[in-house]
């Protein structure tokens, strides 16, 4: 009986535009094959494949024991809050007061607070393409229009200043950021940061910078866009960098005056984040997990130094050293001009799982697909071993 | 610096009809009382006192143990939908594939992905009013038009098939229906909730059915709408009756067409509920999580059967005994014409702390009040004193 639907199926329109992720198909076939026996390569998972550091897991176990299960305020944990104040305070010198800080439901939580309270129906909202897919979901489900700029090699797949100008309409009330981006790693140079912010500034509207990533970065120190502006909608996590990803905690800096509503509204849609995962994440800043923390980037960054080159020998396209996240977003234009069928032709004959380029976007993503080294070196190395002889076919 | 706005904020319409929830200064200036050392007798939560039973705790540190702590499936973890499934067989007698059984951040994130799959903007949505304000939220989030009906003693606050009939127009798409509702407490009868989901067929619309206060009904036992109907969508929790409110964790039901759609969506804005949460509630149908439960569920009542007549004794208006939940709707007509005034005065003057009216709806606020029996047998026989002595006065 619950198979049939005795009726025809009203689906809201928004739901033609929220595409699924295409990589969930190769990950659902990889693990049946694994079933089976066979032996996959997984280079398409967007988490790091180690455990939550050791001290987070003891902060949560602790907080169970004395008994913390009930709700924490919508905005979450005030030492939470703080932690993050002071977190800003030493790494970025930069002053973000508490009552700015919004514990979420990870950063996507983050991310439809801000759309929520920011876009009414047919506003715009403007973003690199390639992207994170949910940006622009997000943006549908409140019935904004998510407006995606191709950007390529030679901004290094950020949108500059000028293409923000140039797209601006006076329907567009916001443009997302992503620093460093996925699928490509790249960093928003500070100078093209500093200028997004004066011209959103200028035209009424707001930018909105995910900086999820901002942990794993290896060349140097970026700067978080609170220190350009207080006017800035800042999205981080505890997914990435501090390894949390499935306790679903993250969090939004707010410009004041926003405050308000994205309490009003996380109140409605969450109630509030994890209790037991905003524990956990009190421990997120101490030092014994920062050791662990910066011993898994210069891991990740080994990774990266690997993979980098193994897969431009074997003729990917990678313009850009990526300075951050834990992708390589490459042009497989040499093999294939269909990235999706590439893909499912690497997982089912080389036994190599990755993620074809249509998952980020609507620019040219036929002719690319994004590696993870969310892996272990002997993983990347089986992995690279195994396109090299798919490749030479 | 972070106490200014430099430029006019830019706030989306739908955020002037979300409101917030009002308890929530009451609770906070009932906090800063205690702060000074003030007794406060708390009638105003909506969450069980007791800490998530033992058993589920256990079974999320093992988890934590084990290492569980990357993403699940955006369903949420297969043994969780199987042992959802295997409930309702056992408490219900009811067919229920896992397949058709979605895990949610809460049965607000179940509440989201209905109303984001099913509506449209300007399509209407069916409620009771008074109910569970954040529904109408739910509905102005994604664009549609909530509509709230009266309901009062006489339909025990629930709607009936006649009144979903009169109200629904060529753009309705849905009717919102809670058994037990909050903040009433009241069933929806069983030949009610028949004529209703026939009439939604009829008129080619969906019935969605909250039954997160389900496992707290205190006489006889309520069948759940899925035993009538595989067309309906039934939210369900671990938050009320399994003691995990904090942990955010609950479950959707969904027909069999929408699964796909609801799967997409849930990918796009959530990722996947909470792990060690997932891992928590799979221990949540043990036998010995039961009996916790059970014991539980009998102090409900026994504070139920106290506080409601002593409540009718002061002078409230409770014309229908409530069947489960944990909160008694109460006309207070008698002292007041102001509800909101009251909850503040007696929190300032007598320590009691309840929730106004105007937290549940548009439909005669000023004269009711809610009280939850959140609280142990002492505190309220200790609030109903100082309710006693004030409203003497």
């Amino acid at each position: 009986m619950s198979a049939v639907n005795s009726y025809p199926l009203h689906i809201a329109r928004r739901m033609a535009d929220i595409a699924p992720f295409h990589v969930m198909d190769l990950l659902a076939r990889a693990r049946a094959f694994e079933t089976q026996g066979r032996s996959m390569i997984h280079m398409e998972i967007g988490e790091p494949d180690f455990v939550s550091p050791a001290p987070l897991i003891e902060a949560a176990q602790q907080a169970l024991r004395e008994g913390h299960t009930h709700y924490t305020p919508a905005v979450g944990l005030a030492p939470l809050r703080e932690a993050i104040s002071a977190f800003y305070a030493e790494q970025y010198k930069v002053d973000v007061a508490p009552e700015r800080i919004v514990i979420t439901p990870g950063a996507s939580g983050a991310l439809q607070l801000v759309l929520g309270v920011l876009v009414n129906p047919g506003e715009q909202v403007l973003m690199a393409d390639p992207g994170y897919p949910c940006n622009r979901h997000f943006v549908r489900m409140v019935e904004g229009e998510p407006v995606g700029i191709p950007v390529g090699a030679e901004t290094e797949y950020q949108l500059t200043a000028e293409q923000c100008a140039e797209h601006w309409q006076s329907n567009t009330v916001a443009v997302m950021l992503a620093s460093p981006a996925n699928p490509t790693g790249t960093l928003v140079p500070e100078a093209s940061m500093r200028d997004i912010i004066t011209l959103a500034k200028k035209r009424r509207g707001r930018v909105i910078v995910d900086e999820i990533y901002h942990g794993l970065i290896y060349e140097g120190h970026a700067q978080t866009a609170l220190a350009y502006s207080d006017d800035v909608f800042v999205i981080n996590s505890f997914s990435k960098y501090f390894g949390m990803t499935g306790w679903r905690v993250g969090w939004l800096v707010a410009p004041t005056g926003y405050v308000a509503e994205v309490d009003k509204l996380a109140q409605n849609i969450f109630l509030a984040a994890s209790t037991p995962a905003q524990y956990a994440a009190l421990a997120a800043f101490d030092s014994d997990t920062v050791e662990i923390l910066e011993q898994r980037r210069q891991e990740f960054k080994r990774r990266r130094d690997y993979l980098l080159p193994a897969l431009r020998e074997l003729g990917f396209t990678i313009p850009v050293v990526p300075q951050g996240a834990f992708y390589l977003y490459a042009g497989c234009e040499r093999f294939s001009d269909d990235s999706y069928t590439l893909a499912h032709r690497l997982l089912n004959e080389a036994g190599v799982v990755i993620t074809p380029g249509v998952d980020f976007g609507h620019h040219a993503p036929e002719k690319h697909v994004r590696f993870a080294y969310t892996t272990s070196m002997a993983n990347l190395r089986e992995g690279v071993t195994r396109l090299k002889n798919f490749l030479a076919l």
